[in-house]
Protein backbone atom coordinates (compact mmCIF):
# COMPACT_ATOMS: atom_id res chain seq x y z
CA UNK A 1 0.00 0.00 0.00
CA UNK A 2 1.38 3.54 -0.65
CA UNK A 3 0.30 6.76 0.97
CA UNK A 4 -1.46 7.38 -2.38
CA UNK A 5 -3.59 4.56 -1.39
CA UNK A 6 -4.24 5.52 2.57
CA UNK A 7 -5.66 8.94 1.19
CA UNK A 8 -8.45 6.87 -1.08
CA UNK A 9 -10.34 5.72 1.46
CA UNK A 10 -13.11 8.16 1.49
CA UNK A 11 -14.35 10.20 4.11
CA UNK A 12 -12.56 10.86 7.37
CA UNK A 13 -13.14 9.08 9.77
CA UNK A 14 -13.16 10.53 12.97
CA UNK A 15 -12.77 8.10 15.62
CA UNK A 16 -15.27 4.71 14.62
CA UNK A 17 -17.50 5.14 11.37
CA UNK A 18 -20.92 2.79 12.15
CA UNK A 19 -21.88 0.28 9.30
CA UNK A 20 -25.68 0.74 11.66
CA UNK A 21 -26.70 2.78 14.52
CA UNK A 22 -25.05 1.03 17.16
CA UNK A 23 -24.02 -2.62 15.41
CA UNK A 24 -20.17 -2.86 15.00
CA UNK A 25 -18.11 -0.44 12.87
CA UNK A 26 -16.73 -1.45 9.75
CA UNK A 27 -13.42 0.86 10.67
CA UNK A 28 -11.64 2.42 13.35
CA UNK A 29 -8.65 3.48 14.74
CA UNK A 30 -6.17 1.46 16.94
CA UNK A 31 -3.12 2.73 19.07
CA UNK A 32 -0.58 2.03 20.97
CA UNK A 33 2.71 0.32 20.52
CA UNK A 34 1.69 -3.43 20.79
CA UNK A 35 -1.50 -2.96 19.80
CA UNK A 36 -0.52 -1.57 16.55
CA UNK A 37 2.02 -3.91 16.00
CA UNK A 38 0.29 -6.79 16.14
CA UNK A 39 -2.55 -5.37 13.92
CA UNK A 40 0.25 -4.49 10.91
CA UNK A 41 1.79 -8.06 11.67
CA UNK A 42 -2.20 -9.56 10.83
CA UNK A 43 -2.56 -10.42 7.85
CA UNK A 44 -6.71 -10.50 7.78
CA UNK A 45 -6.45 -7.10 8.97
CA UNK A 46 -6.69 -4.66 5.80
CA UNK A 47 -5.05 -1.37 6.80
CA UNK A 48 -6.45 2.07 5.90
CA UNK A 49 -3.35 4.37 6.86
CA UNK A 50 -0.62 4.01 9.88
CA UNK A 51 0.60 7.33 11.27
CA UNK A 52 3.83 7.02 13.08
CA UNK A 53 6.39 9.45 15.03
CA UNK A 54 10.21 8.84 13.71
CA UNK A 55 10.73 7.14 16.64
CA UNK A 56 7.75 4.99 16.63
CA UNK A 57 8.73 4.47 13.06
CA UNK A 58 12.12 2.35 13.55
CA UNK A 59 9.81 -0.74 14.88
CA UNK A 60 7.76 -1.00 11.82
CA UNK A 61 8.83 -4.11 9.46
CA UNK A 62 11.28 -3.20 6.65
CA UNK A 63 9.01 -1.33 4.18
CA UNK A 64 5.84 -0.55 5.47
CA UNK A 65 4.04 1.76 4.27
CA UNK A 66 3.60 4.60 6.53
CA UNK A 67 3.03 8.26 7.35
CA UNK A 68 5.63 10.08 9.69
CA UNK A 69 3.78 12.61 11.34
CA UNK A 70 4.36 14.15 14.72
CA UNK A 71 2.65 12.91 18.26
CA UNK A 72 0.60 16.50 18.22
CA UNK A 73 -0.74 15.71 14.82
CA UNK A 74 -1.74 11.94 15.76
CA UNK A 75 -3.38 13.26 18.72
CA UNK A 76 -5.54 14.93 16.51
CA UNK A 77 -7.37 11.74 15.08
CA UNK A 78 -7.61 10.05 18.81
CA UNK A 79 -10.00 10.49 21.50
CA UNK A 80 -8.63 12.63 23.68
CA UNK A 81 -6.33 11.02 26.18
CA UNK A 82 -5.45 7.80 24.24
CA UNK A 83 -2.01 6.91 24.92
CA UNK A 84 -0.74 5.79 21.36
CA UNK A 85 2.95 6.13 22.26
CA UNK A 86 3.71 7.10 18.54
CA UNK A 87 1.11 4.51 16.80
CA UNK A 88 -2.17 5.26 15.16
CA UNK A 89 -3.43 2.82 12.93
CA UNK A 90 -6.90 3.58 10.82
CA UNK A 91 -8.01 -0.01 9.80
CA UNK A 92 -11.19 -2.04 8.91
CA UNK A 93 -12.09 -4.56 11.19
CA UNK A 94 -11.27 -7.89 11.06
CA UNK A 95 -14.70 -10.31 9.92
CA UNK A 96 -16.75 -11.89 12.09
CA UNK A 97 -16.50 -15.55 11.93
CA UNK A 98 -20.11 -16.83 11.52
CA UNK A 99 -22.02 -19.04 14.78
CA UNK A 100 -21.95 -22.30 12.55
CA UNK A 101 -17.95 -21.82 12.58
CA UNK A 102 -17.67 -22.34 16.32
CA UNK A 103 -20.69 -24.36 16.81
CA UNK A 104 -19.12 -27.64 16.86
CA UNK A 105 -18.16 -28.96 20.67
CA UNK A 106 -14.54 -30.70 19.08
CA UNK A 107 -13.82 -27.16 18.20
CA UNK A 108 -12.49 -25.65 21.43
CA UNK A 109 -13.91 -23.25 24.69
CA UNK A 110 -16.22 -20.73 23.67
CA UNK A 111 -16.31 -17.32 25.69
CA UNK A 112 -19.69 -15.37 25.57
CA UNK A 113 -19.93 -11.63 26.63
CA UNK A 114 -23.44 -10.98 27.44
CA UNK A 115 -23.98 -6.93 27.62
CA UNK A 116 -20.16 -6.39 28.82
CA UNK A 117 -19.81 -2.70 27.33
CA UNK A 118 -16.30 -1.59 29.10
CA UNK A 119 -13.26 -1.78 26.47
CA UNK A 120 -11.21 -2.22 29.26
CA UNK A 121 -12.56 -5.40 30.31
CA UNK A 122 -13.49 -6.67 26.82
CA UNK A 123 -9.66 -6.01 26.04
CA UNK A 124 -8.36 -7.60 29.25
CA UNK A 125 -10.62 -10.35 28.52
CA UNK A 126 -9.49 -10.58 25.19
CA UNK A 127 -5.64 -10.73 26.49
CA UNK A 128 -6.82 -13.87 28.66
CA UNK A 129 -8.61 -15.78 26.12
CA UNK A 130 -5.81 -15.82 24.39
CA UNK A 131 -3.48 -16.62 26.75
CA UNK A 132 -5.96 -19.96 27.36
CA UNK A 133 -6.68 -20.74 23.88
CA UNK A 134 -10.36 -19.71 23.76
CA UNK A 135 -11.58 -20.31 20.21
CA UNK A 136 -13.50 -17.76 19.79
CA UNK A 137 -15.18 -14.59 21.78
CA UNK A 138 -19.17 -14.34 21.29
CA UNK A 139 -20.75 -11.25 21.71
CA UNK A 140 -24.04 -9.14 20.90
CA UNK A 141 -23.66 -7.37 17.65
CA UNK A 142 -25.56 -4.49 19.25
CA UNK A 143 -24.25 -3.11 22.69
CA UNK A 144 -21.02 -4.66 22.04
CA UNK A 145 -17.92 -2.33 22.29
CA UNK A 146 -16.05 -1.58 18.71
CA UNK A 147 -13.22 -3.59 18.40
CA UNK A 148 -10.75 -0.73 18.19
CA UNK A 149 -9.37 1.51 20.21
CA UNK A 150 -9.79 1.40 24.27
CA UNK A 151 -10.31 -2.90 23.83
CA UNK A 152 -7.38 -3.22 21.20
CA UNK A 153 -5.31 -1.21 23.82
CA UNK A 154 -6.56 -2.79 26.66
CA UNK A 155 -6.00 -6.65 24.75
CA UNK A 156 -2.38 -5.68 23.60
CA UNK A 157 -2.70 -7.55 20.46
CA UNK A 158 -5.01 -10.02 21.05
CA UNK A 159 -7.56 -8.50 19.53
CA UNK A 160 -5.91 -10.30 16.27
CA UNK A 161 -5.85 -13.47 17.57
CA UNK A 162 -8.91 -14.29 18.94
CA UNK A 163 -11.86 -15.16 16.29
CA UNK A 164 -15.34 -13.26 17.47
CA UNK A 165 -18.58 -13.83 16.50
CA UNK A 166 -21.36 -11.59 16.56
CA UNK A 167 -24.93 -12.39 17.33
CA UNK A 168 -28.09 -11.01 16.94
CA UNK A 169 -29.83 -12.99 20.61
CA UNK A 170 -27.46 -14.52 23.02
CA UNK A 171 -29.81 -16.80 25.00
CA UNK A 172 -31.10 -18.34 21.03
CA UNK A 173 -27.44 -19.05 20.24
CA UNK A 174 -26.74 -20.40 23.67
CA UNK A 175 -29.21 -23.03 22.31
CA UNK A 176 -28.56 -23.83 19.22
CA UNK A 177 -24.44 -24.38 20.91
CA UNK A 178 -26.07 -26.81 23.65
CA UNK A 179 -27.99 -28.54 20.81
CA UNK A 180 -25.12 -29.46 18.81
CA UNK A 181 -23.83 -30.82 22.45
CA UNK A 182 -21.89 -28.09 24.01
CA UNK A 183 -21.97 -27.34 27.70
CA UNK A 184 -23.13 -24.21 28.65
CA UNK A 185 -21.53 -22.72 31.70
CA UNK A 186 -23.46 -19.19 33.09
CA UNK A 187 -21.58 -17.39 35.64
CA UNK A 188 -23.26 -16.16 38.57
CA UNK A 189 -22.73 -14.74 42.04
CA UNK A 190 -25.87 -16.91 43.23
CA UNK A 191 -24.83 -19.74 41.05
CA UNK A 192 -26.06 -23.08 42.36
CA UNK A 193 -22.54 -24.97 42.14
CA UNK A 194 -19.34 -23.99 42.69
CA UNK A 195 -17.28 -23.05 39.50
CA UNK A 196 -14.85 -25.87 39.55
CA UNK A 197 -17.69 -28.48 40.63
CA UNK A 198 -18.95 -26.95 37.38
CA UNK A 199 -15.87 -27.75 35.18
CA UNK A 200 -15.41 -31.06 36.76
CA UNK A 201 -18.39 -32.10 34.74
CA UNK A 202 -20.52 -35.28 35.82
CA UNK A 203 -18.00 -37.63 35.58
CA UNK A 204 -15.59 -35.61 37.51
CA UNK A 205 -12.90 -35.63 34.28
CA UNK A 206 -13.83 -31.84 33.17
CA UNK A 207 -15.95 -30.74 30.31
CA UNK A 208 -13.11 -30.71 27.80
CA UNK A 209 -13.32 -28.73 24.31
CA UNK A 210 -17.04 -28.59 24.50
CA UNK A 211 -17.48 -25.77 26.86
CA UNK A 212 -19.01 -22.73 26.80
CA UNK A 213 -18.45 -19.76 29.56
CA UNK A 214 -20.76 -16.86 30.15
CA UNK A 215 -20.38 -14.11 31.63
CA UNK A 216 -22.79 -11.14 32.13
CA UNK A 217 -22.21 -7.27 33.00
CA UNK A 218 -20.80 -6.05 36.31
CA UNK A 219 -23.86 -4.31 37.24
CA UNK A 220 -26.90 -6.84 36.22
CA UNK A 221 -25.24 -10.40 35.92
CA UNK A 222 -26.55 -12.63 33.07
CA UNK A 223 -29.99 -11.23 32.17
CA UNK A 224 -32.85 -13.46 32.75
CA UNK A 225 -33.06 -15.03 29.30
CA UNK A 226 -29.58 -15.94 29.18
CA UNK A 227 -29.35 -17.06 32.34
CA UNK A 228 -32.06 -19.55 31.99
CA UNK A 229 -30.57 -20.81 28.27
CA UNK A 230 -27.17 -22.30 30.57
CA UNK A 231 -27.02 -25.41 31.87
CA UNK A 232 -26.11 -24.90 34.81
CA UNK A 233 -25.03 -21.51 36.89
CA UNK A 234 -21.81 -21.44 38.83
CA UNK A 235 -20.41 -18.76 41.31
CA UNK A 236 -16.68 -18.59 42.00
CA UNK A 237 -16.50 -19.18 46.07
CA UNK A 238 -15.48 -15.85 47.51
CA UNK A 239 -15.90 -14.08 50.91
CA UNK A 240 -18.77 -11.82 51.19
CA UNK A 241 -17.11 -9.11 51.81
CA UNK A 242 -17.68 -7.88 48.04
CA UNK A 243 -20.73 -8.63 46.09
CA UNK A 244 -18.10 -9.13 43.34
CA UNK A 245 -15.29 -9.38 41.23
CA UNK A 246 -14.41 -6.99 38.28
CA UNK A 247 -15.67 -8.91 35.06
CA UNK A 248 -12.52 -9.50 33.55
CA UNK A 249 -10.99 -10.89 36.78
CA UNK A 250 -13.75 -13.31 36.96
CA UNK A 251 -13.15 -14.06 33.31
CA UNK A 252 -9.54 -14.82 33.87
CA UNK A 253 -10.40 -17.01 36.92
CA UNK A 254 -12.89 -18.63 34.91
CA UNK A 255 -10.40 -19.42 31.95
CA UNK A 256 -7.42 -20.16 34.18
CA UNK A 257 -10.00 -23.33 36.08
CA UNK A 258 -11.08 -24.69 32.67
CA UNK A 259 -7.71 -24.57 31.24
CA UNK A 260 -6.22 -26.60 34.53
CA UNK A 261 -9.53 -29.34 33.72
CA UNK A 262 -8.12 -29.47 29.68
CA UNK A 263 -4.62 -29.97 30.90
CA UNK A 264 -5.82 -32.77 33.40
CA UNK A 265 -7.77 -34.29 30.88
CA UNK A 266 -4.62 -34.30 28.31
CA UNK B 1 -19.33 16.61 61.63
CA UNK B 2 -20.74 19.97 60.70
CA UNK B 3 -20.06 22.29 57.28
CA UNK B 4 -18.50 24.35 59.65
CA UNK B 5 -16.03 21.82 60.49
CA UNK B 6 -15.44 21.07 57.03
CA UNK B 7 -13.80 24.09 56.11
CA UNK B 8 -11.88 24.12 59.11
CA UNK B 9 -9.40 21.35 57.27
CA UNK B 10 -6.89 24.08 56.23
CA UNK B 11 -5.50 24.37 52.59
CA UNK B 12 -7.68 23.66 49.97
CA UNK B 13 -7.09 20.14 48.36
CA UNK B 14 -7.02 19.86 44.56
CA UNK B 15 -6.98 16.35 44.23
CA UNK B 16 -4.32 14.59 46.64
CA UNK B 17 -1.86 16.02 49.47
CA UNK B 18 1.42 14.68 49.63
CA UNK B 19 3.47 14.47 52.49
CA UNK B 20 6.72 14.12 50.66
CA UNK B 21 7.49 14.02 46.60
CA UNK B 22 6.06 10.75 46.25
CA UNK B 23 5.11 8.85 49.04
CA UNK B 24 1.81 8.61 50.22
CA UNK B 25 -0.50 11.43 50.48
CA UNK B 26 -2.03 12.14 53.54
CA UNK B 27 -5.16 13.29 52.03
CA UNK B 28 -7.52 13.06 48.77
CA UNK B 29 -10.79 12.07 46.88
CA UNK B 30 -12.70 9.49 46.77
CA UNK B 31 -15.69 9.30 44.39
CA UNK B 32 -18.13 7.38 42.62
CA UNK B 33 -21.32 5.75 44.85
CA UNK B 34 -19.69 2.31 46.14
CA UNK B 35 -16.35 3.67 46.92
CA UNK B 36 -18.09 6.72 48.78
CA UNK B 37 -20.46 5.24 50.57
CA UNK B 38 -18.06 2.33 51.48
CA UNK B 39 -15.56 5.09 52.94
CA UNK B 40 -18.18 6.85 55.24
CA UNK B 41 -19.28 3.22 56.37
CA UNK B 42 -15.55 2.82 57.66
CA UNK B 43 -15.27 3.97 60.76
CA UNK B 44 -11.38 4.08 60.37
CA UNK B 45 -11.81 6.25 57.32
CA UNK B 46 -11.53 10.13 58.74
CA UNK B 47 -14.13 12.42 56.31
CA UNK B 48 -12.65 16.01 55.59
CA UNK B 49 -15.81 17.00 53.26
CA UNK B 50 -18.53 15.51 51.29
CA UNK B 51 -20.09 17.00 48.18
CA UNK B 52 -23.48 15.19 46.93
CA UNK B 53 -25.91 15.83 44.27
CA UNK B 54 -29.98 16.57 45.35
CA UNK B 55 -29.95 12.65 43.77
CA UNK B 56 -27.30 11.35 45.73
CA UNK B 57 -28.17 12.14 48.99
CA UNK B 58 -30.78 10.23 49.56
CA UNK B 59 -28.34 7.26 49.59
CA UNK B 60 -26.43 8.87 52.85
CA UNK B 61 -27.15 7.32 56.25
CA UNK B 62 -29.54 9.61 57.54
CA UNK B 63 -28.22 12.88 59.48
CA UNK B 64 -24.45 12.06 57.83
CA UNK B 65 -23.33 15.60 57.23
CA UNK B 66 -22.91 16.89 53.90
CA UNK B 67 -22.72 19.40 51.57
CA UNK B 68 -25.45 19.68 48.44
CA UNK B 69 -23.54 20.74 45.09
CA UNK B 70 -24.15 20.72 41.44
CA UNK B 71 -22.25 18.01 39.51
CA UNK B 72 -20.54 20.36 37.79
CA UNK B 73 -19.00 22.11 40.98
CA UNK B 74 -17.92 18.29 41.93
CA UNK B 75 -16.36 18.23 38.59
CA UNK B 76 -14.28 21.21 39.49
CA UNK B 77 -12.56 19.29 42.76
CA UNK B 78 -11.53 16.40 41.03
CA UNK B 79 -9.74 15.41 37.91
CA UNK B 80 -10.51 15.79 34.18
CA UNK B 81 -13.07 12.83 33.18
CA UNK B 82 -13.95 11.20 37.27
CA UNK B 83 -17.06 9.15 36.78
CA UNK B 84 -18.84 10.60 40.13
CA UNK B 85 -22.29 9.81 40.11
CA UNK B 86 -23.00 12.99 42.26
CA UNK B 87 -20.66 11.78 45.03
CA UNK B 88 -17.37 13.29 46.13
CA UNK B 89 -15.95 12.44 49.38
CA UNK B 90 -12.39 14.58 50.81
CA UNK B 91 -10.96 12.08 52.98
CA UNK B 92 -7.69 11.26 55.30
CA UNK B 93 -5.67 8.53 53.99
CA UNK B 94 -6.54 5.11 55.94
CA UNK B 95 -3.48 4.54 58.68
CA UNK B 96 -1.19 1.43 56.86
CA UNK B 97 -0.70 -1.32 59.15
CA UNK B 98 3.15 -1.90 60.13
CA UNK B 99 5.20 -4.73 58.94
CA UNK B 100 5.19 -6.56 62.28
CA UNK B 101 1.48 -6.51 62.60
CA UNK B 102 0.61 -9.16 59.51
CA UNK B 103 4.53 -10.89 59.36
CA UNK B 104 3.11 -14.41 61.65
CA UNK B 105 2.09 -16.91 59.47
CA UNK B 106 -1.10 -17.81 61.20
CA UNK B 107 -2.59 -14.63 60.07
CA UNK B 108 -3.40 -15.00 56.73
CA UNK B 109 -2.55 -14.48 53.02
CA UNK B 110 -0.27 -11.33 51.70
CA UNK B 111 -0.54 -9.99 48.77
CA UNK B 112 2.72 -8.14 47.75
CA UNK B 113 2.89 -5.50 44.96
CA UNK B 114 6.01 -4.50 43.59
CA UNK B 115 5.90 -1.37 41.11
CA UNK B 116 2.08 -1.73 39.88
CA UNK B 117 1.61 1.90 39.39
CA UNK B 118 -1.33 1.52 37.07
CA UNK B 119 -4.61 2.73 39.55
CA UNK B 120 -6.88 0.81 38.14
CA UNK B 121 -5.41 -2.37 38.21
CA UNK B 122 -4.19 -1.66 42.05
CA UNK B 123 -8.64 -0.87 42.35
CA UNK B 124 -9.34 -3.95 40.45
CA UNK B 125 -6.52 -6.46 43.00
CA UNK B 126 -7.85 -4.82 46.26
CA UNK B 127 -11.40 -5.87 45.09
CA UNK B 128 -10.25 -9.45 44.51
CA UNK B 129 -7.82 -9.17 47.70
CA UNK B 130 -11.13 -8.13 49.74
CA UNK B 131 -13.36 -11.40 47.51
CA UNK B 132 -10.63 -13.63 48.65
CA UNK B 133 -9.84 -12.92 52.02
CA UNK B 134 -6.45 -11.21 51.66
CA UNK B 135 -4.75 -10.55 54.97
CA UNK B 136 -3.61 -6.95 53.81
CA UNK B 137 -2.05 -5.49 50.75
CA UNK B 138 1.59 -4.56 51.07
CA UNK B 139 3.07 -1.85 48.43
CA UNK B 140 6.44 -0.21 48.23
CA UNK B 141 5.88 3.49 49.64
CA UNK B 142 7.13 5.42 46.75
CA UNK B 143 6.15 4.72 43.14
CA UNK B 144 2.63 2.95 44.40
CA UNK B 145 -0.97 4.69 43.21
CA UNK B 146 -2.22 7.20 46.26
CA UNK B 147 -5.44 4.68 47.60
CA UNK B 148 -8.02 7.53 46.44
CA UNK B 149 -9.61 8.70 43.34
CA UNK B 150 -9.42 5.69 40.53
CA UNK B 151 -8.07 2.99 42.95
CA UNK B 152 -10.76 3.46 45.45
CA UNK B 153 -13.07 3.71 42.43
CA UNK B 154 -12.18 0.65 40.80
CA UNK B 155 -11.98 -0.92 44.30
CA UNK B 156 -15.98 -0.79 44.48
CA UNK B 157 -15.67 -0.05 48.23
CA UNK B 158 -13.16 -2.78 48.82
CA UNK B 159 -10.17 -0.39 49.57
CA UNK B 160 -12.06 -0.33 53.12
CA UNK B 161 -11.99 -3.69 53.96
CA UNK B 162 -8.14 -4.60 52.89
CA UNK B 163 -5.45 -3.07 55.44
CA UNK B 164 -2.45 -2.27 53.60
CA UNK B 165 0.90 -2.00 54.67
CA UNK B 166 3.79 0.42 53.14
CA UNK B 167 7.41 -0.62 53.24
CA UNK B 168 10.47 1.10 51.82
CA UNK B 169 12.06 -1.78 50.36
CA UNK B 170 9.98 -4.62 49.13
CA UNK B 171 13.09 -7.32 48.95
CA UNK B 172 13.89 -6.90 52.70
CA UNK B 173 10.53 -7.12 53.54
CA UNK B 174 10.63 -10.70 51.77
CA UNK B 175 12.89 -11.72 54.15
CA UNK B 176 11.23 -10.73 56.78
CA UNK B 177 8.39 -12.79 55.96
CA UNK B 178 10.26 -15.54 55.38
CA UNK B 179 12.08 -15.33 58.51
CA UNK B 180 9.55 -15.75 60.16
CA UNK B 181 8.41 -18.31 58.38
CA UNK B 182 6.03 -17.51 55.92
CA UNK B 183 6.75 -18.81 52.12
CA UNK B 184 6.85 -16.65 49.67
CA UNK B 185 5.62 -17.06 45.58
CA UNK B 186 6.47 -14.49 42.91
CA UNK B 187 4.74 -14.74 39.49
CA UNK B 188 6.68 -14.44 36.54
CA UNK B 189 6.39 -15.45 33.37
CA UNK B 190 9.71 -17.85 33.12
CA UNK B 191 8.47 -19.27 36.81
CA UNK B 192 10.07 -23.04 37.44
CA UNK B 193 7.22 -24.54 38.80
CA UNK B 194 3.47 -23.87 37.67
CA UNK B 195 1.49 -21.90 39.86
CA UNK B 196 -0.66 -25.11 41.35
CA UNK B 197 2.02 -27.21 41.77
CA UNK B 198 4.05 -24.43 43.88
CA UNK B 199 0.90 -23.59 45.45
CA UNK B 200 0.18 -27.41 46.44
CA UNK B 201 3.75 -27.25 48.81
CA UNK B 202 5.94 -29.94 49.28
CA UNK B 203 3.35 -32.34 51.04
CA UNK B 204 0.44 -31.32 48.20
CA UNK B 205 -1.81 -30.15 50.67
CA UNK B 206 -1.22 -26.80 49.73
CA UNK B 207 0.45 -24.06 51.90
CA UNK B 208 -2.06 -22.70 54.27
CA UNK B 209 -2.21 -18.87 56.00
CA UNK B 210 1.48 -18.38 55.48
CA UNK B 211 1.43 -17.95 51.94
CA UNK B 212 2.69 -14.68 50.49
CA UNK B 213 2.03 -14.03 46.72
CA UNK B 214 3.73 -11.09 44.81
CA UNK B 215 3.67 -9.66 41.66
CA UNK B 216 5.34 -7.44 39.85
CA UNK B 217 4.52 -4.61 36.65
CA UNK B 218 3.35 -5.76 33.49
CA UNK B 219 6.31 -4.06 31.81
CA UNK B 220 9.09 -5.53 33.74
CA UNK B 221 8.11 -8.48 35.74
CA UNK B 222 9.43 -8.44 39.51
CA UNK B 223 12.94 -6.74 39.61
CA UNK B 224 15.66 -9.12 40.35
CA UNK B 225 16.56 -8.66 43.90
CA UNK B 226 12.30 -8.88 44.78
CA UNK B 227 12.44 -11.89 42.82
CA UNK B 228 15.96 -13.32 44.77
CA UNK B 229 14.26 -12.72 48.09
CA UNK B 230 10.90 -15.33 46.76
CA UNK B 231 11.31 -19.08 47.92
CA UNK B 232 9.78 -19.97 44.49
CA UNK B 233 8.96 -18.38 41.55
CA UNK B 234 5.73 -19.66 39.69
CA UNK B 235 4.45 -19.19 36.35
CA UNK B 236 0.70 -19.16 35.33
CA UNK B 237 0.36 -21.87 32.85
CA UNK B 238 -0.49 -20.60 29.15
CA UNK B 239 -0.34 -20.37 25.83
CA UNK B 240 2.20 -18.11 23.99
CA UNK B 241 -0.26 -16.35 21.88
CA UNK B 242 0.47 -13.63 24.83
CA UNK B 243 3.13 -12.69 26.60
CA UNK B 244 1.29 -12.03 30.06
CA UNK B 245 -2.02 -11.36 31.28
CA UNK B 246 -3.29 -8.40 32.82
CA UNK B 247 -1.80 -7.85 36.11
CA UNK B 248 -5.42 -7.86 38.20
CA UNK B 249 -5.96 -11.04 36.32
CA UNK B 250 -2.96 -12.71 37.37
CA UNK B 251 -3.52 -11.63 40.32
CA UNK B 252 -7.07 -13.17 41.06
CA UNK B 253 -5.75 -16.35 39.30
CA UNK B 254 -3.43 -16.75 41.87
CA UNK B 255 -5.44 -15.45 44.73
CA UNK B 256 -8.15 -17.60 43.27
CA UNK B 257 -6.08 -20.84 43.11
CA UNK B 258 -4.71 -20.52 46.42
CA UNK B 259 -7.79 -20.14 48.11
CA UNK B 260 -8.99 -23.57 46.72
CA UNK B 261 -6.44 -24.93 47.99
CA UNK B 262 -7.03 -23.10 51.78
CA UNK B 263 -10.54 -24.50 51.00
CA UNK B 264 -9.33 -28.31 50.23
CA UNK B 265 -6.65 -27.80 53.67
CA UNK B 266 -10.30 -27.11 55.74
Amino acid sequence: MTVQNMRNTGKRTDYTRNAGSDSAPREGWIWGRHAVLAAIANPRRKVLSLLVTRNAARDLPEGFDHTLTEPGEIDRHLPAGAVHQGFALQAAALDPESVRGVTDPTHGTLLVLDQITDPHNVGAILRSAAAFGVRALVMQDRKSPPLFGTVCKSAVGAAERVPHVRVTNIANTLQEFRDAGRYVIGLAGDGSEALDTALAGPDGQGWGPGLVLVLGSEDKGLRPRVAEHCDVLAQIPMSDAVESLNVSNAAAISLYAADRWRAKRG
